[in-house]
């Protein structure tokens, strides 16, 4: 089985890498727009530098391919608001032109990586299963929503094998912070750094953290056993406030003699208050769920990055 | 009251002018890609020739306007489908950068017209609410829905009073038919030449069409009535197949001595088979509701087109 991971070097993309050759049988390309990907892609992947408008290229490795993870993304919430054209520029005509590829072939399944933590907007209910209403309050989140519904008319018009995942918010050794994203990567690190972390409302944001293992386990089983035309949260199920997230996290800094500095500030226009995601649709279809603690994946995610702090 | 109507001079625009002609008490500027508007568009209003890409103008007469009508369109349902990336970049970065600019002003309304027979796709009830999921099975329709998403978004977090209209299948005189919408002034025009007229599948689909008049009057109500943040159907709640329609077209073409001459073709993949609306809600809260009945609309139809056949 040939497996193309478009996108496939990042955060995310490296730890799927690892799950994928812990149960084999699949020969792997990633692709990406750095010259070299930074880190190790483990043995027996490939990687080839291709720019998104390579269109050309993309549909010889399309043919190449019997699958195809879709990780394509140039943007997240926080910059896609400042401009929110640069978003859709950035991001619709790839996704669009590879999913347009992928329906004119046979693939066994095209799996694109979306947005469990912005297409649903405002909770009306949690944990939001996947027929909550998708109202999006981020341009990002506008973008990943579109790229699902051009997947889904492919799948009902040609028969496109596609799925949409919808992650919480994955963190873990490997994320680097910043940019508005990885609130657990960006407190440890200004802790490590002895700065302050800034949190918007009293006790910031409820959020749905998911180990990066648990999701690349997630991406695989969806891979594996996801009906065609399905969308699928992958989530922990357990929501977590940013207070109560810098309350376990100091508990680790001040065994090391870091105290953590929080500061607070209004709410910003962009968060949702809460995002708990129900992912019992994946787990019935293929027995997966996370198994990662999230006291466990704080530790290896401090000893990372300490490890890492250059 | 100022009132901007971005890509005014088209066919549902002129119908509007006439409405709020009478009804009175705006000042009208139209804008559009030609260099002069291809018909008249009545006493005291202004047309400005302004190109997408000109944001700065449209900066300017946003900050001029008390209210926005967009029309701003570039393709249909069929032309999407040949290139999806085409219908991205032709209307999705004007639209959200002329919603951003709006939504950055304090505008009495920004009423953006939608798409009421392809943001729902195949329907699961009829008629169809607005609270119907949507999934579109056309690009046309998944740009159309995004749209509304940004204009949602942007209510949401910054107060723009946005209001999005979803109309049925406008009909009626000024229609020019072709390119694979304006079922009905297709049908008309190909009678008038002798030629034949083709349905997809054995009775076609079935459609809610609505008399460009009613829709112009419920674009009307919605900029006087509708609440910031709502998504309003326009249609007429009856659903009319091609066979039906073209039998009653029929009856008006063989009075004038030409019979017309009906192909049956498979069905094709990107037409929904039924799309009625459910415009209730708009009714509930203006008072609007459709007043032309389809065989008086299609005696209009008929007789402007036997006038401008050339």
């Amino acid at each position: 089985m040939r497996l193309l991971i478009v996108g496939g070097a990042g955060f995310i993309g490296r730890r799927l890498l690892e799950r994928l050759a812990i149960s084999g049988g699949r020969e792997v390309l990633v692709t990406g727009r750095s010259p070299h990907p930074k880190v190790s892609l483990g043995a027996g992947v490939s990687y080839r530098q291709v720019m998104p408008e390579q269109t050309e290229i993309y549909a010889d490795l399309v043919d190449w391919a019997d699958e195809v993870v879709d990780f394509a993304y140039s943007s997240v919430p926080q910059t896609s608001f400042d401009d929110p054209v640069r978003d859709v520029l950035d991001n619709l005509p790839f996704n669009v032109a590879l999913i347009k590829m992928a329906s004119e072939r046979s693939l066994r399944k095209f799996v694109f990586v979306s947005s469990g933590g912005t297409v649903y907007g405002h909770p009306l209910r949690l944990p939001i299963d996947e027929t909550h209403p998708t109202n999006p309050i981020s341009p990002y989140g506008i973008t990943k929503l579109a790229v699902e519904k051009y997947g889904l008319m492919y799948w009902r018009s040609r028969g496109l094998k596609f799925v949409a995942l919808r992650p919480g918010n994955p963190y873990g050794p490997g994320q680097i912070g910043g940019r508005g994203q990885g609130f657990i990567a960006t407190a440890m690190r200004q802790a490590l750094d002895g700065k302050p972390i800034t949190i918007f409302g009293e006790r910031g944001t409820v959020r749905d953290y998911i180990y990066v293992d648990d999701l690349a386990a997630g991406i695989v089983a969806a891979l594996n056993s996801a009906d065609a035309g399905s969308v699928l949260n992958i989530g922990s199920g357990v929501g977590i406030d940013n207070r109560q997230m810098l309350d376990i996290i100091d508990k680790m800094t001040t065994r090391d003699g870091i105290t953590l500095e929080v500061l607070t500030a209004p709410d910003r226009g962009f968060d949702v208050s809460a995002n708990v995601l129900d992912a019992s649709k994946l787990r019935n279809l293929s027995g997966w769920e996370p198994k990662v603690t999230v006291e466990s994946g704080l530790e290896k995610t401090w000893s990372w990055m300490k490890e890492n702090r250059a």
